[in-house]
């Protein structure tokens, strides 16, 4: 899910100041079909995704009668397990949305899953991704009468499938999902189905799992472990799953292409214990250290990941170098997300709200630095200075990703493009930047290396790689009609409180 | 603005216990174009319209490029008032909604005003009153497309408009209220004007007035007072004016009929110190008083009012009757809408919490007691107890109303028609079920003659009295369509939280 | 119950806002012995005696083994009445305590009953009034070794206790209120016994009343009627009552004095339906304007209260005058509390808010208001330019009350002196001030006469009416040691939140 | 600081739940003089001893003329960085104190730092500890007078305080630290000096800071790397230091015993990156594996952390055995502390919540686990299932504290000895239990060896490890007073809300 570009000019409070110098996953889904926890295991799906959205989340369950919906603000754990919540979702079948935002604003209208009421029933959606031709199809749909309530992309789904000409609702769907360009990972529950999809590229990842009978659908397999369901597969790209009472079938509403899975997943995006298109993200992860080792040897007395996203390339990279690797800095995991700045001169004190460096560890010694990517620099930047400030004697900085020069238009929430560091400097002036003795990037032929290619296929990259190498495997409809800046969609800036 | 039948089966918690055993008026709205002040002065408004819903409100301005909506549970004097609202809701034009509610639930999508994006533009609107077709219209809207997202009649009128044929809005928007049927005085805002509108039968006022060259529009007087606006003059039953920045015009999209304002709203509903259709409510209560005093006299000591309601006809009654007015029974005005049973045995106690008796005033006297009406009679069975308890001699009760035996369709709640104590018993009944020595209510010709008519002319009714004699002046499509029982028109039960 | 002075300078931010220019009484006691539903009925003893304070409220009861203390800002019906808090206040024996304040801030500390355990076990106590000697006691006991935790002049009676001499509860009691000075209705609960007691003027009512055999104190009657309790009689000034398992005990722990109480408790601080010291307080009140009547005639069209406080006295000056009683102002009583100021311009409407002129009934009359009191006139002022903006011909002010001209030292909220209007005005500069055509207060002996006396006796008053005699009937040692500005007495500002 | 028993019986819902089995440390302090950020940055220093307690905290600083605190729930970046908090902490001292606590309830009323006004000035007091002889003072204070308020054994030093006989304030303070007995590390500001002090065993830890001239007293070192201070020392056992506008003077109240601190704050309590009593606590933490390697090899593949706490002995013994060291265990961040059990079945999940076990690291391999400490166990039996699950070969547990037998009394919460499951199993049932092939605990003399020493001194040990030994260093007063129950100490049990 994505949002369209509202007129809001809300600014994050914590830009500088809480040290999360990182792009953001947008959203999590999960769905199951048969089970009759199906609220409470949905809870526990989205809880298990919290790291691809953690701003709300809602739910929506169908008993046979009625759909229920529950909307809060908030981690699961805390929003969805007050009383009531989970009795109130009543029925056997649900669908769930974690997701992460930009606007801070008290704007609920924007919470997935998103609902419905067809002259032949309900149906409720959620959606990992982004629609690069949302608002071009969302003028249309105005034009011929569709009232939009949101501004997330997600809602043109809903206007496309209740202005469809075609009579089932099978058809009507496959119908609005040819008319989508971008990525998108969709769960929806109708009367009678639970719903899957892919866009044909794969950008996002969604997986089929099993328990106990009940289907299941996820963003990462993560979510299937911690209820103990079993993995099944990924669901293909371009594939349409449709589970009902009968069992599973599987549809392929889209023209083939080729698959081009994100490659950031890999990265930074997705939990460590998940297995994404055959891959465990951790093993990537570490193998990315060990190429980097190799790509980018250095002599040196110990390897620092920069915690919590730097520490399986570091013990890759500190097995494949043959270094001690050391926790020389530690990471306080009590900052809320509400932290905000105090006054002037405690914002300036930045970083260390969240990381401190460990004097005894790093004192007179040469370090190895390892961080997953550097988007902004400022993180890097802080982290750099307290090591050094610790009496590092030299600080090397190896990064498990290459330079991140590009924006994500396949949800991802990635800063304005000048304000990626790569996009403007060189990685010397980088380095010089971030005050290293030396600095490093894996390639990208490293990067596919560690994921198990021999190398990039530029002619057909095996990957979405666009953040790093600018080619975007779809159209970007919005962005190329409407210029650098996409046009304001909604005249509506709504508050309310209950 | 009324609620179509739901799923939700919420029932008043208080029911039994908080004494409130009164009709309650759904809504009050007002509009307010071209003054700097807009949303302040609509939040006073509403303030003044209190007495119309106290559950939620609503506000919606315009500055010229978007639109800003606040919406909030409970009294406009807390909710309104808090850091920011009042600053967010920026521009000249505004339009507010106060509401009461019977689902009690926390469902925030039925608060008004309601928002639409059309392809033209922006259109803000709010109602008090009851589409009597709305549930037959939403199903042909849905057929054709149309996804609905709250419960509320009013969002028929949206989707009439983006639904429509017309170019003009103007056109659209006449052309949507021509397919309404019912009660309804409709306030809006587009990107250019405020409108304004009245029923053919002008069941609901509105009234326009000016502040300092801004047009106001309002359900009541009384709202124009607050903020020192002058009256100008009823909204006319089928006028339609729509005020822009170069004035005021005034247009007819219906066919002329009888005017049938409702008579209810002289009784009980509206302030006192209002003025409709050229009556001074305060003096139509008294009035009502002076003729109760000569329709059913009674050898007494002293005339009691039952407080607030009953305040105005008692007052008249002891001036017709040329005996004490006195406060024999005293109001707690601290009860909170919040003061749910704390135990079983407190429950029983009733209507105490509200109601003391002055026993020092009431003691061995022959007592009148005047109200304004008796729904389920069970608040004026405990009032008559209280009373006798204090040791009345005699308790007689004056009602300013006809019995109330008929439920309104036009924008009031009314409870079940067999919980109407009039649909089921006699006055005689009645009096014994009450316990009191006598027992009268004005009649409808003693009524009328209050409000200055002659009598009621049976052939043409001056007013909209349904709820007395069972004579709706409107076509009832859903209800006959569907019987007694209204058809469910929701299939999602919604919660959020922030 | 009072606060000593803090160094705390939150001022009202309603001051001249909410036009309420009234003095206020401080708190209402209440405390039940003996029955099982305790809590229960203490809520519902408190909840009538909310006009005596609204800020917060408190219960302390005792099961037997343990106490247990609920203490929650806000009205009773709200804040005592959410899920739980009755059931944890278990036990037969329970002291309630309603809080005005004039501090504002979120100080809980001071939120009555107050609790102290001693070494013989644990006792709780509530207070009505203030104690003139508060800050002089308090700091002797700190150089004795007292560590106090809040403001509240309260306090200072548990420490009183805590370091005396004598061995036997009830003796260390009476020994603690010799000390007091000024004027206390105090109600307590130990391990065994509910105590009550009033200074030896009686300046603060406290009566005794029967439940099916539990005993009650309460503030007023109405705290009786509200239960269906048996008023048995007033606690006499300087009694201490003692009820434990064996029945009621009464004890004169203090040197006999005349009785002093407070004249304006008939006034306006209590309830109308209260009976104290033997007189109706709505029969009073009526009096009052049957002799204002008598004192001060003038020819005129319509007697018209200012809501709600002054429609007793209307009652009776209408009844004396032979005029009719309108409705001239109508209230609005959905003004929440916290209507705090919107905006600047917003700001100036003032009044309005409350009370609207019913222009139908004013039009071209001759009217006569009628109040309780003038404060600082500032309301009164505002009121009366509204009738006159009504198009009243002439406008005659009738006062209840005396002129206000000095402060209470006795558990009364009053401005500065500085702020009473009749303390730097005469009666005819006050006419001028509140733009009136005439303006009359009742006499000193005409308010005696109301009450039944034949007249003030001048040598040893029946009632304590400092604030229009500056008659202090009690040594006021803190005022006159520390002169007009009383001492800081803590050095603690604290805040808490849950 | 710790809590007297009460007889709340108020459970840990999430007792089996959230798995976290562990010891906690009860309190944090931190104070700072001089300096005009005092209260902005105390609470950066309490942030940075989140992890010594994180239920409540507690600022209160001194401008010179009065005393301000703030008491709030939750975490410090949450609850401290509200609008207005720091602002109302004005002035340039302040001390602070964050709380664990087991009661759960809603009781503030021992959320410190405590705060009285003696007759000579205001003194506020903070303490990290446990005082055994509480309940005794408590007593004798009592019967001399004293009205306690909380339940906290802090209370009583602020009596003993009052009560005392000396008339400088340092005598009394130092009188008053004599009586106690037990651990205390204390820190407390009067009008004109911030104070320090240790018990004479040195159990709990206090370091001395110095930020451009400013004072710091914390209870780690991390506590100033946070705000940049710089370390000075440690506050020595027995030590008394008073910092005032003169500068910092030592005192030494207590007769001279030899040093005892708490071993168990290397193995678990304080922050890696602290440095106590010399040791880097990190370092000490990968000493212990080490340490673990020699005493007990065994022939594994690789070597997996219990996330967190058992990171650094993992890296320690991987470094020692040779072997790999794999994130095998991912831990999920964002388990709210509210993730409280929906349903029953889920409740039976149990530990996934918080931990999942990386498959594709783990299956076919024999295991080694690390974790600090075993407490009840239960966390453990789930963490091995969970990797045998996962498809573990083989699993061995080593634990980097010696098996945890006997309660701790000195500010520690620990379960009820007999559900510490070393008090009722052998190491080898405790294998059984845990369903591992081996298990080995670090050696008493091993765990020395890791701090530096030779071996534990068994005359006179090193350090207080009573938990392992079941040798406490000091008398327990109330424990062998009232056998291993404690009796009651308040007879009130308190909620409020604001």
């Amino acid at each position: 899910m994505s949002f369209l570009k509202e007129h809001s000019t809300t600014t994050d409070i914590n830009d500088d100041y809480d040290g999360d110098d990182k792009l953001h996953e947008e959203c999590g889904v999960f769905g199951i079909f048969g089970h009759s926890d199906a609220a409470a295991l949905t809870t526990l799906g989205l809880h298990s995704l919290q790291h691809r959205g953690q701003e709300a989340a809602g739910i929506v369950s169908y008993d046979g009668i009625q759909f229920f919906a529950e909307r809060h603000r908030g981690l699961i754990g805390d929003s969805f397990t007050n009383t009531g919540v989970l009795e109130r979702l009543k029925g056997s079948r649900a669908i769930g949305h974690t997701r992460y935002s930009t606007t801070g604003g008290d704007d609920m209208r924007n919470v997935q899953p998103f609902f419905a009421e067809f002259a032949g029933g309900g149906f409720s959606v959620a959606h990992n991704g982004n629609i690069t031709n949302a608002v071009t199809l969302r003028k249309r749909l105005q034009r011929e009468g569709a009232i939009f309530h949101a501004t997330s992309d997600t809602e043109v789904i809903l206007h496309l499938i209740a202005m469809g000409k075609e009579i089932a609702f099978n058809d009507r769907f496959m119908d609005a999902l040819r008319q989508l360009e971008g990525a998108f990972s969709i769960v929806g529950i109708t009367n009678k189905k639970l719903v899957g999809c892919r866009d044909p590229l794969g950008v996002r990842p969604l997986v089929l799992g099993d328990l106990d009978g009940a289907y299941i659908l996820a963003s990462e397999t993560c979510a299937l472990d911690i209820i103990g369901a079993r993995f099944v597969r990924d669901i293909e790209p371009g594939e349409l799953v449709v589970i009902d009472e009968k069992g599973i079938s599987s549809h392929k509403p889209f023209a083939k292409t080729g698959k081009r899975f994100c490659i950031f997943e890999y990265v930074y995006f997705a939990r460590p214990d998940s297995i994404l298109e055959g891959n465990n993200v951790y093993d990537v992860r570490k193998q990315i250290g060990v190429e980097l080792a190799i790509e980018a040897p250095i002599d040196a007395d110990l390897v620092v990941p920069v915690p919590d996203s730097g520490v399986p390339a570091a013990i890759g990279f500190a097995q494949g170098a043959k270094l001690p690797f050391e926790l020389g800095i530690i990471r306080n995991h009590y900052v809320g997300r509400t932290f905000i700045q105090p006054t002037d001169s405690i914002r300036h004190m930045g970083v260390k709200l969240k990381h401190n460096a460990n004097r005894t560890i790093i004192e007179g010694k040469r370090v190895i630095l390892v961080d997953d990517s550097i988007v902004r620099g400022t993180t890097s930047k802080k982290i750099v200075q307290m090591v050094r400030d610790a009496g590092a004697k030299e600080v090397h900085m190896r990064i498990a990703s290459p330079p991140t020069a590009s924006p994500c238009f396949y949800g991802v929430d990635t800063p304005d493009t000048n304000k990626l560091l790569a996009s403007r400097m060189s990685v010397e002036e980088m380095a010089k930047f971030i005050n290293v003795d030396t600095l490093s990037f894996i390639s990208l032929d490293g990067l596919y290396r560690a994921t198990g290619e021999a190398k990039r296929d530029n002619e057909t990259p095996q990957y979405c790689d666009a953040c790093f190498s600018k080619e975007y495997p779809t159209e970007l409809t919005d962005h190329n009609v409407d210029g650098s800046k996409v046009a304001s969609i909604s005249l509506l800036a709504e508050r309310q409180s209950r």
